[in-house]
């Protein structure tokens, strides 16, 4: 039984409006709230359920920045783990790769995905801009005009939200890129015949940072969300299922996988979650059609190996914020018009390193011993070069904002 | 039927039989010989045919030098030319890499294979040591002993070289492989969907380095062998009979697959040969087996993409004589035991490199959209990041030997 009546649950109008309250869709939010720019976020989901939502946990210097930029730098500051560096783990051997002097100084930081978006939220329902949980988008309409609809349901009813601009931070399955018609999008696609185990453990992490092991067995990646809390990966078969995969043997796998002639103790623990992650990469080109646009997960996915989902997320919604307020500024549409092709070329790269770093260190069930040796070579020469260490360390720290096309006037 | 009788082509006896007169086997001679280390060549074909063999063009650095310490310099350095960089081209863009900043001054030398071979027969024939042409080796024989034997044809009669050493020169389709059981090598493989069809013409180069296409068409190769004669490749089918290409068709693909927003006009000529080259790569372990010693393409091949396979024979070579240099003037086989594993890392590191060249440079018939557009992004890494510039100029202009593990005081 529908409420016999209610009052609409957002304005009816907004400047900006966004479907998806996740990383992408409320950092878009904050950022344009600073600038003074009206927006309104509907999220399908409940709040619970979004703040608890595991994904990445490897903050990009310069997403950290634009975390502190606009108000949620605090707890990141006070919980985040400055990692100056990863370790490859491979042939026996390990390796460290040694951030700073590869990349001028930078860094990452261990900082979980779903704490940036408590404190996102938090931020957000306390200061505005209008955060709507349990608004389902259902459609946008209008998409090839100056004033593009959002129609949503919300506790039982109907509402329309008439914008400026439509920007879709709903992920992969959203329905903003069913907004664009599929001649005017192209989206280039590639699979992986492996998975991602990954469990959390109730036990410090083994090593003080990220341990990636190549094996013939599969990959492994030793994670961790905080000084108590480890994070843990295996590679597994398409179409897992996490009940095959008791606790032991998941200790068992990890410890084979990551086994070297170097000192090394896996740390066991109870572990608390299992779930199995697919492995995709996606792009759609372009990211706009007329004033809706798509960002993150709703234009691009990478595997998870180089940790850059999120951060490409923060990189296509810093440089949209920036477009939105030139555009508020100056009146010209410049960025804004330049904003996908601007995005795209870091997707690109994003989606090459990903590629190669998956590559690299898993193994793929019909690779031959050709194929092995080939990856044992090239992660010796990553542990043997300075240029090979540098173009890992600089891919993984982030490449800075690519802003090259804007006039320094209008900076 | 068979002479009465001949003198034997060459002593019966030596301390290094070397199978195979290309390249590998005359330098390696030749640098024994100044050690004064006793050899013989042993070559199946006979001079006209091996001084004629079209082959490799590139010179590293590290190869020239040793052609030059051997006294093969003297021609090398009049007629060779030597290259600062190379051209990549792709998505309508040029972009040269420059490689003497990017490698702590390092080139390479436009010098074909063909006459370093002249060179090094011309030496051997006036000073020594023995080359024999015509030599069909058959069989080593008693491999596993301290004296093997060479069984070899020549000139109807057949003949037997006992050494203390055998080493096949003889390539990948060569006897002195099959001298080594099976069970006590393997063999790394891998093939590629296409091949070269490489052509001779005479005409000037249109550039004046290396040009490296990629392009949907397939990848496509601007070199040169001299000022006046052009040296150029494309990529083919598997299976491609030459005769299915007029020089028409060649150079209508050359434009196309070359085709760019800059300036650039491909000049024509009369092509004088034409021929298709199979890709492959291959890696026999280890490179010897008791004294049995396989060097260059008689243990590894690598598509011809990144030019290292005359470079990797002149390493294997060098390095192998500096091994019996060292055995001879202080009795310690320690170089020699350890040469199949030094030469085998410089072999990886070629390997990733050439594999890493060739599948980023051509198009599998089986790609889709979303690998070409990684390839794309991959060579627009290179064009605009330092470290993805030095690494392809490092791989490419030739890495340092390998002899980390020689003590010092043996040097």
């Amino acid at each position: 039984m529908r409420p016999a009546s209610s009052a609409p649950p957002a304005p009816a109008t907004t400047t900006v409006g966004i479907v998806g309250g996740g990383p992408a869709g409320l950092l878009l939010a904050r950022l344009l709230h600073r600038s003074g720019i009206d927006c309104v976020v509907l999220e399908s989901r409940d709040r619970a359920y979004v703040e608890q939502r595991q994904r990445a946990g490897i903050l990009e210097q310069g997403t950290a920045d634009t975390l502190r930029a606009c108000g949620a730098g605090e707890r990141l500051d006070r919980e985040g783990i400055v990692h100056h560096g990863i370790r490859l783990r491979f042939d026996r051997r390990s390796h460290r790769i040694d951030f700073p002097p590869l990349t001028g100084g930078r860094s990452v930081l261990v900082y979980a995905q779903t704490e940036v978006v408590k404190d996102l939220i938090a931020l957000q329902l306390a200061e505005g801009p209008p955060l709507v949980f349990g608004a389902r988008a259902l459609a946008v309409e209008r998409a090839d005009t100056e004033r593009p609809v959002i129609r949503y349901a919300h506790q039982g009813r109907e509402h329309a939200l008439t914008c400026d601009y439509v920007v879709g931070c709903d992920g992969f399955h959203g329905i903003v890129r069913d907004a664009v018609p599929a001649a005017a999008r192209r989206t280039y696609e590639r699979g992986y015949p492996y998975s991602w185990l990954g469990v959390l453990a109730d036990v410090p992490p083994s090593c003080d940072e990220l341990v990636y092991a190549h094996s013939e067995r599969g990959f492994a990646l030793f994670s961790m969300r905080s000084p108590t809390i480890s994070r843990l990966y295996l590679q597994v078969p398409n179409g897992t299922d996490p009940a095959d995969w008791p606790d032991e043997r998941i200790w068992d796998e990890l410890d084979a996988r990551s086994a070297t002639d170097g000192p090394w103790t896996l740390a066991r623990g109870p572990i608390t979650a299992k779930s199995v992650l697919p492995m995709r990469s996606v792009v759609t080109e372009p990211m706009r059609y007329g004033r809706v646009l798509l960002a993150g997960d709703a234009a691009h996915i990478v595997p998870p190996t180089g940790a850059k989902g999120l951060n490409l997320a923060a990189s296509d919604v810093t440089e949209l914020a920036h477009a939105f307020a030139h555009l508020k500024e100056t009146g010209s549409t410049e960025l804004l018009d330049g904003w996908s092709d601007t995005c795209l070329r870091r997707v690109w790269r994003a989606e090459q390193f990903s590629y190669s770093m998956t590559t690299t260190l898993h193994t793929d069930p019909g690779q031959s011993a050709f194929d092995t040796r080939l990856q044992l070579a090239q992660l010796d020469r990553i542990a043997s070069s300075g240029h090979a260490a540098a173009e890992l360390a600089e891919n993984y720290t982030g490449l800075p904002f690519a802003r090259a096309a804007v006039p320094t006037s209008a900076r």
